[in-house]
């Protein structure tokens, strides 16, 4: 029998689904189970998009262009410019999901043997992709006591060597949350160009910043325009992960071109879902808004629980729908593992993220977790509720047991 | 400015989409250009397909499971014993587009360096995956004299090293709409049996076998179970190639966990694509049938005419809807790009896929083109038409011009 590759050994499994295993396991007991561990929101997808599938006017459902539909691309330069990201609809390049934009990416940038560097705890696929391209991650450890602040760039500069082709960013950031201001985005753009390396910036959460700080795209960065590689989807932002639609853009012709072959190797994006985007961009004022009033007052709620409890700490994020805490726990994938298998609250349980999966060295992050509130306010009640319970009576928590008078 | 990677650069062009914006420039002059460059039928979708989408009864479209959603999986499991492939929906993991599977097999089972065998011409997107995952792939000419049968059994040790981990074929094949007999199927998997390989089979196009051979698949070979990974997609089966549904096919497990977590990278595969798959099962025999006889009807009209024109050669297809034929042309690459940017014919022209780029050495095939049969008949017949136009005032046709009598 034929034996698969290393690459195929090396890929990591998804921190976020390795899980689901046991989480289908307790559902069959009759557990309800919570799942903080996803960024699939419960929000609906925009009225425009159902309303655009339900009525698809095409008896044939044909490839698209390989590089994505152009009204749709015609759209997003439009939508692009309401944030001050200046391109054309030659720099946009439509992808199957921002998993295939970070693919087209590092596949297009980085060979064997190159170094990219992430501030983490970082989104986990971007390992994978790395990892698929036969690419080295590179990380600094961002610190929870610092909020998940960008590293000291001496921190960076220890780490480049001649291979060294990039940096990757996620702002506002998965998993922390955390928005980097004027200060850290400058010192990421002086980096860039000190040392005339690509920019990956994925911006897919831009409209949720919280805090009343400016969102900063990489675009907005002078001089580096031709090092940047912006990666976005529309999954996140309107409430459609099933859709699978994102895009990569660009103003470097020479990545634009190579990008393009890859596009053309999986010969079109999918056609409904860009129809579905497309119709997205026309969602409402009020729809936008409602989603985003809604992850303000779950945010809100949800860190000052998470706080609230002993033992637990939270930063409060500025942006995207993500918070890493610390729990007082000895291990957290021990922990989010014995929720789903030994433990129950009233027939219910979380599903939460172990934040080791978010970090290169696994312990980093021991006793860390990956919360995404994607869920209602009383649904997020409930999970707090279960979450102290939990600890309470987990063999490895630091909590003191509370004793039960009979 | 940083330098994109070796393997962006060693990335083909497409060579069914490269000549697009010529199309496009002709189209702009008011040419009608008919396309049978592209295995985009005409046909239609089916109507249950078409309904599953219009129908869709949910408010949030949220990300499906990585390996594809459970109920899409059963149904194929029934699908493929029709076929005498036995296998569970454990075995069957759902992609985006067959392209996706091939791209997950090398990628699971190739290593930089690591070279696979493939007979060619050969659909062009493998070389562009087997780059992709820094392979090699070593390619035998099946030639035309022959039919495109397999070439000779010593052609391909000859090949072998101890870095060659497998054979890949397309069985009915595109380009050249071959298709393998029993002794054939045989030979590969004696092959691949004696020096422990993967066998790779891409099987897309099984419903359109025009001879009354059976269709066998790599599944049907015995003692290489462990060996085979299958490729499959709904795209051509049901004139759904906006979709973007395929299937990998395995029932070794290694392999299968290295896969699933690439699919877990990428998150998982497009949502609504996969209810339209789904309902695609269910369409009716009379739809399958009606596709089919289609295809037998333009595939007989479509090779007599084309040998029917002076100095042009077509073997005579056994499957799928794809013809490499023999034009007496100097270059055909130049043939298919002087037809869309210099040539017309009553205000129409033809748009071809050249054969060098089926071929890794450009050279081979130099005077053979592609031609997909997937326009009706009442298209062939103009297409057959403007062809035979053209190759009589082409500067570089090998036919004799006609001489006018005015």
């Amino acid at each position: 029998m034929p034996t698969v590759s290393n690459r195929g050994k090396m890929m990591p499994n998804s921190p976020i689904r390795k899980l689901v295993p046991l989480a289908d396991k307790a559902k069959a007991k009759g557990i309800k189970v919570y799942h903080l561990n996803i960024g699939q929101p419960d929000l609906q997808t925009p009225p425009e998009a159902l309303a655009a599938i339900r009525n698809i006017d095409r008896n044939i459902l044909e490839y698209s262009p390989s590089e994505g539909i152009i009204s749709l691309r015609n759209k997003l330069v439009h939508y692009y410019s309401k944030f001050q990201i200046n391109v054309t609809a030659d720099d946009i390049i439509i992808t199957t999901g921002g998993s295939e934009a970070v693919n087209f990416a590092f596949m297009s940038c980085l060979d064997p043997g190159d170094e990219i560097i992430v501030p983490e705890p970082a989104y986990a696929n971007y390992e994978a992709f790395a990892i698929a391209a036969g690419a080295v991650i590179k990380t600094i450890v961002a610190k929870i006591e610092d909020g998940f602040a960008l590293p000291p760039v001496n921190e960076f500069e220890k780490l480049i060597t001649p291979r060294t082709k990039g940096i990757m960013i996620c702002n506002p950031n998965n998993p922390t949350g955390y928005l980097y201001n004027r200060e850290e985005m400058n010192k990421i753009r002086d980096l860039v160009k000190k040392y005339n390396l690509f920019l990956f910036s994925d911006e897919v959460y831009r409209e949720f910043c919280y805090t009343g700080a400016p969102y900063i795209s990489a675009f907005h960065l002078e001089g580096i325009e031709q090092n940047t590689i912006l990666i976005d989807s529309v999954s996140k932002r309107y409430n459609e992960c099933g859709l699978r639609i994102g895009a990569l853009i660009t103003k470097n012709a020479e990545v634009k071109q190579s990008v393009i072959k890859f596009c053309q190797a999986r010969l079109s994006p999918p056609l409904v879902g860009q129809i579905a985007a497309e119709a997205s961009l026309d969602a409402s004022p009020e729809y936008m808004l409602n989603n985003y009033n809604e992850y303000v007052n779950r945010r809100k709620f949800l860190i000052d629980g998470l706080n609230r409890i002993e033992g637990v700490y939270s930063p409060i994020p500025m942006g995207a729908f993500y918070t890493v805490a610390k729990l007082p726990v000895d291990n957290a994938d021990k922990f989010c593992t014995w929720l789903l298998s030994d433990f129950e609250y009233e027939k219910q349980t979380l599903m939460l993220s172990p934040a080791s999966g978010f970090y290169t060295d696994p312990d980093n992050g021991i006793d860390q977790v990956r919360i995404a509130y994607v869920l209602k306010k009383e649904d997020l009640a409930a999970c707090l509720n279960i979450l102290q319970e939990a600890l309470k009576v987990y063999p490895g928590s630091k909590v003191k047991r509370v004793v039960k008078n009979n």
